[in-house]
Formats: C-alpha cells, sequence, structure tokens
C-alpha cells in the first residue's frame, strides 16, 4: 500500500478529470466525492473508480460536460435529468438546488434520471448533515439481487442512507446497502480462491452456494430475506419508478457494459431540522441519544458499542494525519491515465 | 376461531371506545384502522389489541378525548402533539393535515409526539395511497431490542414502511420492522414450550439463546445485524429525537407499565405523485416493474414470486367473503368489555 495525502489525490483526480474535458469547478466536485470516500475507509467508492469513470468518458458512454437539468419544479419538488453526467457532480448540484428549497419549506425531494453510479450516498447526506439538514437518499444501482423466491438479478444492492449531525466528532452516518453483502467481497474470495459464507448468494439455478465464482453467476441475497426484498423494491420505486430512469435489470453495467450508458436513478429528500424544533435541542436529543446507546450493556467480547458513522469519523481522522492507503493495483491505474492525459503525478508518498 | 364480518367488528370496536368516552367520529377512525390489520392477515395489530386500549383508556394512561395540537408549523413541515390519545386517530387526523400540504407543494412532513402504538404503519401508507400519494411512515415502539454490541433493550422493533398505489388488485406495500423477528414470535413459541431458531434473540447476558422464556428476559436481535441497528436508529431519530418523543428505553410498555403513558414518537413524509410525473405514467411504470419482477426465473421449489403487498390484499379478499377470524382469547375479552360497559355484542357468526 502507498499513502498519499487527501489534497494530492483530489488534484490528481481533478487533473485527470479535466484531462478527459470535465470543466474544472466539475472536476473539483468530483474529485472531492472520490476522495471523501478513500477518507472514510470506503476505498470501493473512491479514486479506485477513477479509471472506470475515465474509461466511460473516453468512450462517451458518460457526458463529461453534462448539465443538471430541471425537468419539473412543483413546489418543493424537483424532477431532474442528470444527462447522462457523472453522478458525483449532478448530485452534488441537486443538493444545492434542493437546500434553499427544504431551508425555507422545511422539506424538498428530487428525483434524479439519467445518472451512473455516483458513490457513497453518505457522501452528500453528510454534506446535508453538516449544514443541519438531514438528507435521506436512495439509489438504484446496476443488477445483482434477485426479488424473494426469484433467481435472476433484478435490484442493484439498492442503498439507503441518511446522516444526522451530532455534538460529538461524527455525525451519525447510515449507509447501508439491501444486500446481505457487497458483491465486492464475493469478488475479492474468488480471487483468493477462498468458499463464501452460506447465506450471501445463490448459484445461477437460484441454489445456495458457498462457491466465489458460481455466486458471481447467480445472485447476491437480500438482507434479512424478504425484509431486503422489500426495501430494495422500495428504493426501486422511489428512485426509478419515480424518476423515470431504467428500472431494475434495464440499468447499464458500469463494468461490464461498454456499449451503453447506465442510466442509474436516484432520490433525495432533505429535511430542514430547524423547521421542526431548535437545532441546538436536536443535537442536545441526539448526543443523549448516543451516548445512552454507547453505555448499554455490552455482549460478551465486546469491548465498545459504536454508533453508526463513528468508525468512518475514526478513519477520516487517521486518513487525515497518516495519508490515504492506495493500492497497487489503483496506483498503477492512475499513472497509466497521468501518462496518457499527460497529467503530471504529483503525489508525494506520505510517512507512514 | 369465529369469523366476523368487517362491518360488524368495525360498529363493535366503535361502540366499545364510544364506551369509554371516546368520541363518536374518533371511534370510527379508531375502529376502521384495528380491523384493517385484520383484513389484511396482521391480526396482532387488530381488534385482538383492543383490550389493552381500552384497560389503558379506564386507568388513565390514554386521553380517549385527545386533540391534536399543531406545536409548529414552517413551510411543508407540521410537529404535532397527539395529546396522549389513540395513535390511531391521531396517526389518521396527521394525515389528514398532511394531504392538502403535500398536493399543493409535492412534499409534506410531520413528526408526531406523545402517542401510543398506532397499529399497522401500512394503514396510513395505503390510505395515502389511494389517493396517489406515497407515505413514507417510521415509528419508534417500546424497547426490544439492543444496538448491535449491546444487550440491553434500547430500540422497538422500530418498523419502516410505504405503500405505492398500482394498476393491480393489491398496493405495493412495505412495510417492515427493523428487527429478525416479532417479539410475538417469541412470545408464542413460549406459551408453546417450543425452542426458538439461533439468531432471532438473545438472553440476559448477551448469549445467543434457543430458549424463548430466556429471549423474553434478554432482547430481540436486529435484523442482519448492524444493517437492521442502523435502520432502527434511523427510525428512532426521525420519530423520537426530531419529535421530542421519548428516546428508545424511555418509552412506556404497552402492556407491563400500566402505571404511565408511553410518549411513542412517529414520522410521516407525504409525497404527491403528480408533482414528480403523471399518474397514469407512474402506474404504468410500477406494473412493469411488478410484472418483470414476476416473470423472474425462479427459485427451486418456488411456485409463484409474490410483490410485498400481494399476501394482505389477497387476505383482505379472503376476509371480505369469509369474515375475519378471531380467536377465543380476543373473543372472550370483547364480551367481557361489552357486559362491563353495557354494549350489546351485535356479532353474528359468519358461515366458513
Amino acid at each position: 500500500m502507498h499513502t498519499y495525502s487527501k489534497q494530492e489525490l483530489q488534484d490528481l483526480a481533478k487533473n485527470l478529470a479535466i484531462g478527459v474535458h470535465v470543466p474544472a469547478k466539475d472536476a473539483q466536485i468530483f474529485a472531492e466525492a472520490l476522495v471523501d470516500a478513500d477518507m472514510q475507509g470506503v476505498s470501493t467508492h473512491g479514486i479506485s473508480r477513477l479509471n472506470i469513470y475515465l474509461q466511460r468518458i473516453q468512450k462517451g458512454l458518460i457526458v463529461p460536460n453534462a448539465q443538471l437539468k430541471i425537468d419539473r419544479q412543483l413546489g418543493s419538488i424537483l424532477t431532474l435529468d442528470a444527462g447522462n453526467g457523472l453522478g458525483q457532480i449532478q448530485a452534488r448540484k441537486a443538493l444545492d438546488l434542493l437546500l434553499p428549497i427544504a431551508r425555507r419549506n422545511g422539506v424538498a425531494a428530487a428525483t434524479i434520471r439519467n445518472s451512473q453510479h455516483f458513490g457513497a450516498l453518505s457522501y452528500y447526506c453528510n454534506l446535508a448533515a453538516e449544514q443541519g439538514f438531514i438528507l435521506l437518499a436512495m439509489t438504484n444501482c446496476e443488477p445483482a439481487m434477485s426479488p424473494e423466491g426469484g433467481c435472476q438479478a433484478f435490484f442493484g444492492t439498492n442503498p439507503i442512507a441518511a446522516s444526522f449531525p451530532t455534538g460529538k466528532r461524527f455525525n451519525v452516518k447510515i449507509d447501508l446497502s439491501t444486500s446481505t453483502i457487497a458483491r465486492g467481497n464475493i469478488i475479492a474470495a474468488q480471487k483468493k480462491n477462498t468458499p463464501i459464507p452460506l447465506g450471501w448468494a445463490l448459484d445461477h439455478n437460484g441454489d445456495p452456494t458457498t462457491d466465489a465464482q458460481e455466486a458471481l453467476l447467480g445472485t447476491v441475497l437480500t438482507m434479512a430475506g424478504h425484509k431486503g426484498y422489500a426495501l430494495a423494491l422500495m428504493v426501486e420505486i422511489f428512485s426509478s419508478v419515480l424518476s423515470g430512469a431504467a428500472i431494475g435489470p434495464s440499468i447499464g453495467s458500469m463494468y461490464k457494459d461498454l456499449d451503453r450508458k447506465q442510466d442509474v436513478g436516484h432520490f433525495f429528500c432533505l429535511f430542514n431540522i430547524a423547521a421542526f424544533m431548535n437545532l441546538d435541542d436536536f443535537i442536545q436529543r441526539i448526543d443523549e441519544t448516543i451516548d445512552r446507546i454507547k453505555a448499554c450493556r455490552k455482549r460478551p467480547g465486546v469491548e465498545e458499542i459504536l454508533v453508526p458513522g463513528e468508525r468512518s469519523a475514526k478513519n477520516a481522522h487517521t486518513h487525515s494525519m497518516q495519508g490515504i492507503p492506495i493500492s497497487k493495483e489503483t496506483l498503477g491505474e492512475l499513472q497509466q491515465w497521468c501518462t496518457q492525459l499527460n497529467v503530471p503525478f504529483n503525489c508525494q508518498e506520505a510517512a507512514s
């Protein structure tokens, strides 16, 4: 592992994005979103994805300078067309459009169609939390999970997320896929040639499997069976049925379908906490909730009860001190792109 | 099992509620909500609960004629005080307040504090769906689940729900608790003296148990471990931190704490589908989604892939034809209340 500073990685990602004709301001937004995922320890949604985004832009499958278009505005609702642009940029702009509406009306919501995989939902949720808002966010994704009883990939791992400001050193950050496990874990097991636990996935015929290779030809299971199925469907309806984006199995695969766009849909609902109660009162109440959770009697062998968001904040702190670890594979890709796009690789290895 | 018609059971519930001084109009709302749960096959949230509601009213722990008070209104947000009234009545009135706001602004949200267990969330969600709206609903409940790593009851089974109108004979109805299982299943196992599956609950010390008695002294597990914990916390924050209701372990138990009110909190967010897209287009898109889900290849041994809401709609159809089954225990309680409150038991056994 090589480690680099947040600022250097952001600059690198920004310059590479500019190299494929993303406007400078947008490239900055994009780079911040990517590197934030690495900071939080979610490297699967971070700069390791830059390679595929750049590839897709070069192949004409993502529009680097897409405008975010308002299809429709009624009251506190926006329906947005991402113009097949980078999801990170369009989602950030969508949030910026929603903020003044929610500030005024207490709540505002937007659907975003014609978008891409846009990284970690919690990035946008945390941005909202820092301004005293709660963003409830959902997105559909390329098909991976079958409905309960089925064995064809229909739903993506359809995550749901919300962050809440606190008086602690972290936001309460809820961000979960509705699958038992991310598909990445199965890919990792396949690479290492190790079995996967029963309950993660089904093979092509719909039988439970511990073989990672078979699992990748089959489908990932929904978390908690029919409950995860129900939640995945809820996310699908808000994100795609209601937005006009592609539905479930019609979504293009980011890595596999290198001949068509993804047409992912997102759903944002933004609440202004101050419309409900004094923000200070909210902070005091959520802090009390956190303190009481952490003071619960512990299960045998448990040292500390963590609140969702606490670990990511610790990761971000560590990475800000010690730099962000980047895998050899990702580093190689970045250096190749630097050569290809004639962008200097100005990153100094952080002392660890 | 005895079976009675929906209308007769509604009239009975209504008259018994009037007998403990619930105003006639409110008693009608209350009775409709209760019996709807029985119609959908969720008898745990139906007329079987009437006994405890009446008891609590008689003990002065629920205010039978409470007013729903608007604490605060800003833009499309209402913060409501249920006045320690019956949750079913206050939630229905809250929905009625939200509908015109959401019709105008596309979205409206309300917190409701100082309430009770208010039955099945999906009742309110289905009412909204029938009018072309999507209600996203959450509620906290009396403590039953521990946070991941803990073994003290902190969260209720904190459910989340939303219903969506379709062109089919049912709404897509998402309504799930964030626990692995309802506590009722453990109580049932204890009564039958049968073991419970591993993974349902922990004993008092936080160790996994298959002993229903031990489980009842311990805590129910969150669904999918830390994911259910995260969702339960999200529901808790929206329902209680943001509403001013009691938080987690401070909520009174409906059955056990017969000396204090519950102070449950609910959260409603209502979306006007027509603000996002033509309602007919939405219906066409959701119907297509349903058709595609049901056409998925099936797992071995599966006859039909069901969509959430389909089974409840079938139950409602069956019960409208054959009557609603009422357990001997519930029947006995109802008859006792009839005697005590001098209400005639005007129910005829439905022919089965």
